[in-house]
């Protein structure tokens, strides 16, 4: 399932001062566009993944990554709406990014790719929207950086943007997520594979990726999880008597495995850098100015979801944000969900959101 | 300030099943041990540290890691204590460890070092203490991995220890700890300089382990003290518009510098991955028997310590093992201490410890 391909010859003008003077996205549509354009939704990914958020497992294919949420009387109901997902400027799925040739000399771009924002990539989704005739989204929703983009969406195109589900973010990074970012970039500058970000052409260069993952995994899956998955459960292993790489115990198999996923071997991790670095910028009120000034022109309204116990997102964070946009004059609501799962519980919980989301836009 | 030195030529029998022909421990020593040896106090260190627990920074030398526990008037009073600590078995302090020469060669052991376990950590210090003619510790004390040793101690030395401090640790390792011990060793192991373990005599190999510390740092300083610390403070960089590995914020230079500090520079790589191996094996109770059995010939007195928000040793863990304790029949209390330090106050705040070890040795 290959996705759909737009080019903009005309580029971009980007935060950092930089113009990208060409560039595509890579989109995914699941559902029929109203004559009105008026029933659409835009699914706005984390770091890790791409367009396809929708779509079953095929041979050699994971399902995509909100597949549990996007189809016919799911979260996203495709009999109702139509479904959106691109993948993000400075992406490895289609869109324009490290990996894509580089105008001048046809090499991938490399580091030579200039820094793009969460606004950045929120704007080349505001071209996209205008290519396919919607004039206004009635939901954007996403979780973690796609909710970074979700609320920079109700802030920067007011008029493009109707409703708003953010889940498992905040209005800036917190210096957990700072410190939690960086760790991943300095997992991938580790990793000889990676040729200082000129890695195209050679072996794949996964184990910085791998490592990345294992860090990520700390983070997501809560203690909680880890002791009702593994606890201390061995797997057999040749006891040398000396020190041994393989692993003794069932989680630490599982951490090993997942470098052998889909996710390391084919994820460019310049596109980790951009986008970690995006999300470490990412700060809706850089000069501390209330929140309910920097939404003050927002027209949206808001479904804000928060996890009880989501280490990297806190639920008060969403909670001042809530009060913020109540106090701004707009209809917000905070849901705080439990679930062992934590930060990852959106993706694989879509249920769980699905009577909050009906509610909000029944409402 | 040199450790003294105490060759044990004839060897010792591991936990692995094979046996270290010979071995040397380094130590140091604070205070008058009294004629009868009963005023002697064991300190036990952390996976990152080593023998030099007391003592100023000095010209080029840090202060040790307890310094600010360890003298006249502090934590350990080295006005009426003799206190003691050893670089564990396996360390890179001066005690023999991956970095010491193999017998039969005289190059660096390496990974051929057999396999050391927290209850081989502590026989080599039983030996220690049988050469340095103590009959019995007044106290054993530690955090961490420190604590791990101390709680072995009483349960396999019964009648060389009076008391026991053991601070923010368990009786065996969580899955989380697990899983972020493997994080650890994974990040050396990506570190090109480490050579497979075979580094020693080779440009020094800082990037695992620095990566390592900034694992670490994720998990010992709170999300609250990150936010106090250095909240988005931004460093002043040169914005090229492109990528940059430069830090952006005062807490990415934060952690790009603890790559710079004294301990990954100088600290044997290897020995991590021993040690935390022999943390993800500590397990008290491996066949889930009741905690109150296994420390039912213990004989000493308990003073447990936790934090309240201490990520990696949640209090919940030692109050279970307070509780065992008390139904076996010893005197154990159980602290928790609110710091936002967290895993890490125990080094940094002694001085919240010292009424609560004043009043339980004084009991």
């Amino acid at each position: 399932m290959k996705p759909e391909l737009v080019a903009f010859p005309e580029g971009l003008k980007l935060d950092s001062g930089q113009s990208l003077p060409e560039f595509q996205l890579a989109y995914h549509r699941w559902g029929e566009l109203a004559d009105d354009g008026s029933n659409a939704i835009l699914l706005c990914h984390t770091m890790t993944s791409d367009a396809r958020a929708g779509g079953e497992a095929a041979p050699g294919q994971r399902p995509g990554w909100w597949s549990r949420a996007v189809g016919p009387g799911r979260l996203f109901d495709t009999n109702r709406y139509c479904v959106v997902c691109s993948n993000v400027l400075g992406g490895c799925g289609g869109s324009t990014g490290p990996s894509s040739p580089h105008p001048e000399d046809g090499r991938p771009y490399g580091l030579r790719f200039p820094q793009v924002s969460i606004q950045d990539m929120v704007r080349a989704q505001r071209m996209l929207q205008l290519h396919l005739g919607i004039p206004c989204w009635h939901l954007v929703a996403g979780g973690c950086m796609g909710g970074f983009q979700a609320l920079s969406w109700s802030v920067h195109f007011p008029e493009a943007v109707k409703n708003v589900m953010a889940i498992g973010c905040s209005a800036r990074s917190s210096s957990l997520s700072l410190a939690f970012f960086e760790v991943l970039r300095q997992s991938i500058y580790l990793d000889p594979g990676w040729r200082e970000g000129d890695h195209y052409g050679h072996d794949r260069c996964w184990r910085g990726m791998a490592l990345n993952a294992m860090v990520g995994t700390l983070f997501w899956m809560t203690p909680e999880v880890m002791e009702q998955r593994f606890a201390r459960q061995r797997v057999a292993a040749a006891e040398s008597g000396g020190f041994s790489r393989e692993p003794r115990f069932a989680l630490e198999k599982f951490l090993q495995q997942l470098s052998q996923g889909a996710y390391g071997q084919n994820f460019d991790p310049n596109t980790i850098l951009y986008t970690s670095r995006a999300c470490s910028d990412f700060d809706l009120h850089p000069q501390d100015q209330p929140l309910e000034e920097v939404f003050a022109e927002a027209r949206a309204r808001y479904l804000l979801v928060s996890y009880a116990n989501d280490l990297r997102y806190p639920a008060e964070q969403l909670e001042q944000l809530g009060q913020a946009l109540r106090k701004a004059g707009h209809q917000a609501s905070h849901h705080v969900l439990s679930s062992p799962l934590g930060h990852g519980a959106f993706l694989y919980e879509p249920e769980l959101l699905l009577p909050l989301l009906r509610d909000f836009l029944a409402d």
